[in-house]
């Protein structure tokens, strides 16, 4: 397992990623996900990536996220080896999950999202990645 | 360079961990740290680290987050090869740090904190290990 990202979210992606170019870190072309509302670039440190998002519509999660609580840490993404067999764990142990089907993103890889108020306040994303 | 940690300020360790334990990570014997007025536990997740952190004082910094923000993640900690150099160049580019000299903390690391208004909302912290 390792953490695959971190989602920040953040008003400018101009602003935000001049911290991490300063630091020495490449940042990825901007990139604009629609069905999310969000325009992204990632930040690759090590075997895992900051993912900063500038929401483009003030209805999108992002913007109401940055309305209630401000810019900053949004979630913490996990990369785990069998996803099916961790939701059906999580499950039988009480976890709140989300949604309780496993959802497939961009790319094909496929997630579920961990209620906070079951992840010590973490919004916390299950990743699985064939690599 | 490589994400080092992510601090998570919890109200309990017992009932935060619970969900780490769960998808099979190992989790730490509890540790106090005086100093910050928290008890910890260190979850490893590939080459970084999960740091679950309960206030044992409602003075605490932990505890006032919460307080404020309620649960949830707390600061982001990225290990840099040369952190003289690296906060040389950040203050050279006008970023502002919580305190402009490089302090020692436990185990003897090195670190800093960058202000959360030069990091798109994340306190974070950047740290020289040798390992």
């Amino acid at each position: 397992m390792k953490i695959d990202h971190l989602g920040i979210a953040v008003k400018s992606l101009a602003a935000a990623k001049g911290i991490y170019e300063n630091l020495g870190l490449k940042v990825s072309p901007e990139e604009t996900v629609s069905a999310e509302q969000v325009r992204l670039v990632m930040v690759p440190v090590g075997e895992s990536r900051l993912e900063l998002l500038e929401p483009t519509s003030e209805n999108s999660a992002i913007a109401k996220f940055i309305a209630k609580r401000g810019e900053g840490l949004h979630h913490v993404s996990l990369c785990v080896p069998d996803l099916e067999s961790a939701v059906e764990r999580l499950k039988k142990d009480g976890v709140r999950l989300v949604s309780e089907e496993i959802k497939v993103g961009a790319g094909g890889h496929r997630y579920v999202f961990v209620h906070p108020s079951s992840a010590g306040g973490v919004l916390l994303e299950l990743v699985e990645i064939s690599h």
